[in-house]
């Protein structure tokens, strides 16, 4: 065998994820451009010395205190009645998603989602040795309700993974699919359907929250992140709701104490400054509803976005456009479908940045 | 199918875990006793507070301060020469070995170790569908060089997993199995030997570290963590050395961005207080050898230790005695082969109290 012994499937693999480079205007990671304020700062500091008195200690592995208080927020932005017994985290969603595969997928069992989606959907897949399934979405990206409910009938999945919005390309999810879902995979496969509303906060008015149906459905879990609409991507904390009897089943595969206390203690003091943290989501929407306007101004095509970020096109070239923007300075994403770019809101400057280096770029390719 | 739709073998198992009860006197997870100065306290506060200013953006994904501030260490302590480039982290050695699984065993391959040994190993491997192999160990809990050599040759393991010291027995590794193993694995498999130096820093004298053994075979992998000689139980945070191309191969399989900024800078500040930190292991040494001694002159049977902890027997019915220290306030460990109980080294006054409880038990049992 060749040195290392690595399994013969990932040999060769890139490691996932997006370029860190540094440039002024980075518009690549759908990060909130607002850091916190000094007041949070200074109670993020004092939990972190607080809890790391004990930091001898193991933490508390079922991190109580941090789950209460993900519920209480919940109850405020869609939920009804989640109590702690409803909530579990992870270090970012992408260990959550791996626990839900770990835990109902893996060998002998399939995931479904549907083209484009989150590219990290099946690296999961392959992490946890599940086969991974992929339906179509529509040319508008929304999802056509006959197919993937045909598509599932067919796969018998056991689980579902429907980001909404959709990333990269914005697309929410109608109301009524969600319930349609859990309806056809309780009956095809007893499965579960996991909708990731990472970007859940920033939705438009009139889209809920899948949320609001978790009385209704067991077989639904839905996500959540503080990264974005938190603005903590540097914390990593990813969380769940649903039945507590599919956060039992994830106890088993987790790794315990998990959560360190210091993650804990930085998201609670996070949670204390919701209002200030959520309090820039409003202005990012706005944002996004601008720019996705401006866009179509110019005379791109860009998808209905209810997520912090826009998904425009078609160009021929797109690596170029992206190259374009990158020499002025603006990181964007070149990901999803070929001929298209995903550019993540930030301030109202660096929105004025991007659209001149765009404009500037697309002179230059002409 | 029944709800939720876990997969068939994980239904009905106990999350693992040892009880977090809360009891003065506890000596049941081999933390270490000492919490940081106030000095490291204001550390760690003024670090994350700085760090979190950019708490919106990614971490950075490679986290390459901590691994050379991590290589550093090493090479105070057995390590020569290494560098950034041989140190991977992740949150706890858990992840760490789950991630060495992930990429090295898995599906149609085998993982083995030599029971009695750290509880948790099956548990890493049947989360990633490895085959799970137990020699054994001697009634002294030593490795039979020759019965290791020859499982290997029959087993063939992608990876063998062996703690050095061993948990819950305290019995180091001799210099010269490391070296005979990797040669043997590099024969038969390919494969690679993990030295798991959780409590490495607690070895006696004249026992080296297998870091020392790097340069001489790249099939050879150590982990360390921050949670025991460091005292940094809550902070999550294991770590390996080894050769970059095994480091490349866990990139493919590591969750992207799983050190949150706030572990990252938690850990560098621990690092900086390495002094005062690690000024505790001598004292907790010299605790654990009169600890072993005492236990010896009251009777009992007891490995020799290498950690910070002592295992120590035979009880008719060990529960009885566990149950008799926890009804006098100190809590210690019901682990490992049956008739075997494992007690943390804590405080000079904590094992006095664990001295007394025991003596109060075993007049009680008598």
């Amino acid at each position: 065998m060749s040195f290392p012994p690595i399994r013969p499937e990932l040999a060769g693999i890139e490691p996932y994820g997006a370029p860190q480079l540094d440039v002024p205007v980075q518009l690549n990671v759908n990060e909130n451009p607002y850091g916190p304020s000094e007041a949070c700062l200074d109670d993020i500091a004092a939990a972190v010395r607080e809890a790391a008195r004990e930091l001898n200690r193991y933490p508390d592995r079922e991190f109580t205190a941090l789950r209460e208080g993900l519920a209480a927020y919940l109850n405020t932005d869609g939920g009804h009645g989640l109590e702690a017994r409803n909530i579990w985290a992870a270090n970012g969603s992408n260990e959550v998603m791996l626990q839900l595969l770990q835990a109902f997928g893996g060998p002998g069992r399939t995931a479904l989602s549907f083209a484009p989606t989150y590219s990290m959907y099946p690296e999961y897949a392959r992490d946890t040795h599940t086969t991974w399934v992929q339906g179509k979405r529509e040319a508008d990206f929304a999802l056509d309700l006959d197919h993937a409910r045909e598509l599932i009938a067919e796969v018998k999945p056991h689980v579902v993974l429907l980001p909404s919005p959709n990333n990269p390309t914005g697309t929410a999810l109608p109301p009524e699919v969600v319930g349609v879902l859990c309806e056809a995979l309780a009956e095809a496969s007893g499965g579960l359907l996991v909708v990731d509303e990472a970007y859940g906060e920033f939705r438009r008015e009139g889209t809920p929250s899948a949320l609001e149906l978790l009385p209704a459905y067991r077989n639904l879990v839905v996500s959540r992140t503080m990264s974005k609409a938190f603005a903590g991507a540097g914390l990593r904390l990813g969380y769940l709701a649903a039945d507590p009897a599919i956060l039992d089943a994830i106890r088993v595969v987790r790794l315990p104490y998990h959560l360190s206390a210091v993650t804990q203690a930085t998201a609670l003091a996070a949670l204390r400054h919701a209002d200030e943290l959520l309090g820039k989501v409003d202005e990012l929407r706005k944002e996004r509803d601008e720019t996705v306007g401006w866009l179509r101004e110019q005379g791109f095509t860009v998808a209905d976005s209810d997520a912090n970020y826009a998904f425009f096109g078609s160009f021929e070239d797109r690596h170029a456009v992206w190259q374009g923007l990158l020499d002025r300075g603006v990181l964007i994403r070149e990901t999803g479908p070929d001929g298209w770019l995903r550019v993540s809101i930030g301030t109202a400057d660096e929105m004025n940045a991007f659209k001149t280096a765009l404009l500037h770029t697309m002179e230059e390719l002409a």
